[in-house]
């Protein structure tokens, strides 16, 4: 049974509704909700919830707390899934691609240009497809997202089309 | 064939996300969309989208188009449903009560909570309490929501239970 | 608070999808599912789960189990809703109308042409116009189903247009 | 731009229901419902529907058809996903195995254990991991379903786990 870690960050993907102000912004993890959704009868799944922050307010020692995590979390995976903003993505996974110079594991980034409360998000197809990437890839830091996967360095956001490509 | 007048003005229940900017708000109706789920053999809808504003940017110039175009609906249709956010519903209802004296048919407002483009939204129960009742009540001046008809006036939003009572 | 009692039979609305053999049929009540995407903060609901069968299966004493429960349920109800299949619903309804002369609260029929498990199911639309119908009408014995409220007797199934009307 | 050829045969993943007998069956493709759910900006999608058939009623003859459009398909396509009923998707999946010794390009079987209209389906997982495979993966012949790739030959279905395994 592989073990797969989550990583959660906060980001569009988790971002949720208020009911009382009308705020949409990220106040908890929403990805049991997701994962509620998948039949995934080979592979354990543990969650840690680092930080509820949309990526544009990540700072840089954020990141640096995302890095330790996955550092730790290296040691007792078979795999790594970092939800994360898709805004500010590239930097955490270009620093995550300097200092881990040799992943033990695949670390795959992930997130939804549309949070998951929307009917129409992409973030199930998202979380599928680096739940799929967990069990197939090689060792490496990749984002995963509108079936496509991207290995770091050189991966950004397309911000006209709304989708992340290799520069 | 009964003839059912939607007078659409925004509101949460109208909220789209717009996946550029991550912003929540009024651009276009999506009435179409929950009338597309729902059965209604027995009635007509005519649609007439008015205002794309949340309600607390509503003005009061913006409540007289309103009841303009309510008191002209009430010429052809056998039910106005008025789609209002839920901030300021009370004091259009309150308006179109004191303006219209004898209502020549029910003229009910419903909105929801929580936008229509999210999964656990209540816009769909909401409108279709508002198309029953459109076809169940005397003619009166009313709110349709969380399985309660509530006349005007004397309706105010419970913004602790975020729901609508009597006062 | 009102007091409204489901009683649950069955039929095309509960039916659910086996996938060891793949067979649709009635084994357990969906209602508690369906209720729990609805907003309901003025009544207490209670639920009678009588019978799990497709309503082509039902028998007289299956009815006159149904009037029985009913009878008990008027005495500490504000409302009765019975889910039933469409296709022998008038049959139970007749026998209703006949039995029970004077109801002392409303008694709603509703049900489904697409079991609530499916995506496009009327379910949801039809339980939401029994619950509004059941806070709204006079004692009476009715058919509650897109967007029509119809009086035994002389309800009949439309099976060519798939709903329900008056003779 | 990558090609991507879907070839459906229906099974219970293709499986509808109509309203007016109440049958579960396969009557046309829903694949296009479930594409029009996904982002997939990389690649172009063609689409061939073969049978119409719960895969239990498939005859060899119908085997051979699906390995005719197959060969076909390997000359235009980056990759092939072949809509499958579970019940005898082994049988096909070997057919092709023994048949096809150097497959010019991926390959992949897919289906799901509850038909894409319902609302648990698995089939938008299975469909959007056998996508992700189709980017992803070298030549040869797998089925993708509940997070696990599978190459044929000792390929089988699990009846009491209902999913995939290798022998």
């Amino acid at each position: 049974m592989k073990q797969i870690t989550f990583i959660t960050t906060g980001g569009t993907i988790e971002k949720t509704y208020n009911e009382h102000n009308g705020a949409l912004s990220n106040q908890h993890s929403i990805l049991s909700k997701i994962l509620a959704t998948l039949r995934l009868p080979g592979i354990t799944i543990n969650q840690r919830n680092v930080i509820f922050k949309d990526s544009l307010d990540m700072t840089d020692s954020d990141r640096e707390i995302v890095l330790d995590i996955a550092r730790q979390a290296m040691k007792r995976s078979d795999a790594i899934i970092i939800l994360h903003g898709t805004d500010t993505l590239e930097l955490t996974g270009k620093l995550l691609c300097e200092e881990i110079k040799q992943p033990k594991c695949p670390i795959i980034f992930t997130g939804a240009m549309r949070p998951y409360e929307f009917r129409d998000s992409d973030a199930s197809q998202n979380v599928t497809e680096a739940l799929f990437a967990a069990v197939l890839v090689e060792p490496g830091i990749y984002v995963a997202m509108h079936n496509r996967l991207l290995a770091f360095p050189g991966v950004k956001k397309d911000r006209d089309k709304l989708t992340f490509i290799k520069e």
